[in-house]
């Protein structure tokens, strides 16, 4: 049996932790293939619950599901020149098939847009035919120098939605809907608050006009992007011919979004949630709600019993788990732990004697007696309380952590402290530049806030070049990120 | 608007009615790249009922899912020979990543037997971490050479289980298992009788000890392939070193099964159950289960206003469609037979002067009369008619053109007329291979079936070299197939 692992403290060595929590907990091991990894039923349990729950939500706004090849041809690839030049040096291609080569390359696709586009050309003639609202699960490939598991690997997966419609500014509304579905679903049920914005030009996806985001913090001030909505307006219309006739009868190209999350999910919800024991899993995405521990079953035949009676009753509704295992009841905890379940109920003779079991909350590792009769009420009710903790948890630090900085000293300052720091800032793309490669951080999201009436704000850069235009100084998030 | 096609009749030419029905019916478009298909809303949809169908029945074998990489490094990839043999001039190689080459190629999955060994490796120690069963549903890529939408594609999607156990008797018995599964599971939800049993040594998996089948019939009288659960025994265990400490402490190797079923279940669908309409999707697995069709709602307001409640009054738990559009009726019916839905329901303003609604079965296009009041009781009996009636068709098709022969002679006959014909058979690979050149036909499985007591058969092929031993002489049935 493989040991459970000693847990460095996140407080010594965040990478560390990470590396010890994701690499125990049942969540993953490293593929054959370099930067690549196995995502094993806790952490692939936990994606097959992120499926459940956004298909509902996408159903709603009229998507429906389909699957696109994994291979572009070269060709097709290479026509639109900014997506190409963003995804060129990370693109796996395929040359050869046996031991022939084929005569064109085919790219693994590192995202689908131009497969979309190529259906889309081939089904959409008029405005009779739109919107057309698609999304597929896939796995996609971008072969990244540095990889970390979850958050950046050679092969991950995802959601991509990709739509068309008749005009841009249901194509501009539809952007920002799914981005705001994406901040929802965070907050509900991955129990992550996020700052929601779009990105600078900089930062924005390659061959987009515009990309809103949603930005999370990770227990150590850093951010990392969980997920993003793009409005492409005619960016691959235009060159790949996806033409239609509107309601006048008159030729025009469609107005195209496309939008995502990824496993980058499950390092999100590691990273935001997890402590010195391992991961926490909140309860409404955990793929197992409750483990049912006997504990010292061999002293009394009661506890079998009533245990195997409360993993009856409990897997009418819920996913739970019953270890019955002759481990001790140290091990028994420690795995349950290590694995984020987030409820476990612990049953051994001692309790027993008063008609009771151990409730044991994996957020706050606070133990409570509960009456028998009680359990099935108290599961419902625990499980609430965990998932509101975790996220007022993560909602707190999240605020403690953002700070505003309006000159470029203090501003330092708090990204050394791996703070969000929100400036007002020109959004000039080499100023960008520079600060990235003197600090280490970067636009994370421009807000919507707008200044104070009346105040005259500075670009928190001030220097030349940049700030003249008095109106293009906006409220933007900057940290380091993932 | 995309015009419906015309369709073929299957009687005239079945290869252009089976390219008619699945390029029509909103089920797949070529993708760019030869050989690969894009699976639309209706067949995508019938492909994630069949993974939430299946899912439930893994659950109660214990099996979990996870997700392996793609790529799997070739020299992994040779380690067992008769593997590499079977899938070679098939793979597609990565060779290439940006501009620079890999200093090792990376194998697109054809199958994923050496990853899982890897992984098992590593996570196995003694015989308390036994059995591991897992399952993926993921993307594969087998270069075939001829290619037919959802039946031989160059990637397709399926789940493949891999299971390591113990001992060979739980191996071998968990192997059976799963093929009775999916036996169940083609009769019961997607209304396909099959045949089933052991492969030949000649047509088993590259790398099995023994494969089962099960084996469904296409209306034109071809076999296709649905489903299949290899017994590898310790075949990749040895060579892959998964070895385990056994309850002796002594140590072993592990005892594997892999087993599976792909997109080409839409293929059988289509081919099984389709007409000179389209698909006929089985209720149990249809995407959607009943299609509303408003018939001339500009002549009386109440038939949107009846159909809209009809709508919201199904769906609270089914999956049904509203098509409120303008086009005409004989569109509109059109378009619900082509993309198989298994019930309409048809709201015009006469019937409803009789305060009724015309349910319309696609799978025998009677019309009947049904009052308002009773819509929703008859749609649930109407589509388990539908479903019980199209399993009845299809398994009166198979029993009606599954023969026996005891010679080589009627054997011919029967195979040019496209049965499936049961034949005592030696299984000799050289004569299975003869027969196959002659005939076009395979053998398709090796049926439990014993001969009767005291009758001595001949094998079919009653030549030299083959029918010594009459202990090896078994029933076959051969067809031709998919």
């Amino acid at each position: 049996m493989k040991q459970l692992e000693k847990i460095t403290p996140l407080e010594k060595d965040f990478a560390q932790w990470y590396t010890d929590v994701v690499t125990n907990g049942n969540l993953m091991n490293y593929g054959p293939a370099k930067g690549t990894i196995i995502y094993k039923p806790n952490s692939y349990g936990i994606w097959e619950n992120i499926q459940k729950t956004l298909n509902e939500v996408f159903k709603k706004h009229g998507v429906e599901n389909i699957y696109a090849p994994l291979f572009i041809p070269e060709s097709l690839f290479k026509i639109e020149k900014e997506h190409v030049q963003g995804f060129n040096p990370e693109l796996a291609t395929v040359t050869q098939v046996g031991n022939k080569k084929l005569s064109e390359k085919l790219i693994v696709r590192p995202t689908s847009e131009v497969i979309f586009a190529n259906l889309f050309k081939e089904d959409i003639n008029s405005y009779n035919d739109l919107p057309k609202i698609y999304n597929q699960w896939a796995n996609v490939v971008r072969w990244e120098k540095v990889t970390k598991p979850f958050l950046r690997t050679r092969e991950f997966l995802w959601q991509e939605g990709h739509t068309s419609h008749s005009s841009a500014e249901e194509a501009r509304s539809f952007t920002v809907k799914m981005i705001k579905e994406y901040e929802k679903f965070l907050k509900n049920y991955l129990a992550i608050p996020v700052v929601s914005g779009k990105k600078t030009c900089n930062e924005k996806f390659a061959g987009a006009v515009s990309t809103y985001t949603v930005e999370a913090m990770m227990k150590d001030g850093k951010a990392l992007q969980t997920g993003t909505s793009h409005y492409l307006g005619q960016k691959f219309s235009r060159p790949y011919g996806i033409s239609f006739k509107n309601k006048n009868n008159e030729e025009d190209f469609v107005y195209q979004t496309s939008w995502g999350v990824s496993t980058r999910l499950l390092g999100a919800i590691i990273m935001v949630h997890g402590d010195n024991r391992g991961v926490i899993i909140p309860p409404k995405i955990a793929p197992i709600k409750v483990d049912i521990l006997e504990i010292l079953a061999d002293k009394n035949p009661e506890v079998s019993k009533v245990a195997n009676k409360i993993y009856k009753e409990l897997s009418k509704k819920l996913s739970v788990r019953l270890d019955a295992s002759n481990k001790s009841p140290g091990f028994k905890a420690s795995q349950s732990e290590i694995e984020g379940v987030p409820l476990r109920i612990e049953v051994g003779p001692r309790d027993l004697e008063n008609n009771c079991v151990t409730f044991v909350r994996r957020d706050t590792l606070e133990k409570t007696k509960v009456d028998l009769e009680n359990v099935k009420k108290e599961v419902n009710n625990y499980l609430k309380l965990i998932q509101n903790n975790l996220y007022q948890a993560a909602k707190q630090r999240l605020e403690e952590n953002t700070v505003y900085a309006y000159n470029y000293e203090d501003f330092k300052k708090h990204i050394v402290d791996n703070k969000f720091v929100v400036v007002p800032f020109c959004c000039v793309t080499k100023k960008e530049i520079e600060i990235k490669e003197e600090t280490g951080a970067t636009p994370r999201c421009i807000l919507k806030k707008v200044k104070p009436r009346g105040v005259k704000l500075e670009c928190v850069c001030k220097s030349d070049g940049c700030c003249d235009d008095d109106k293009a100084i906006k409220y933007v998030v900057f940290a380091r990120a993932y």
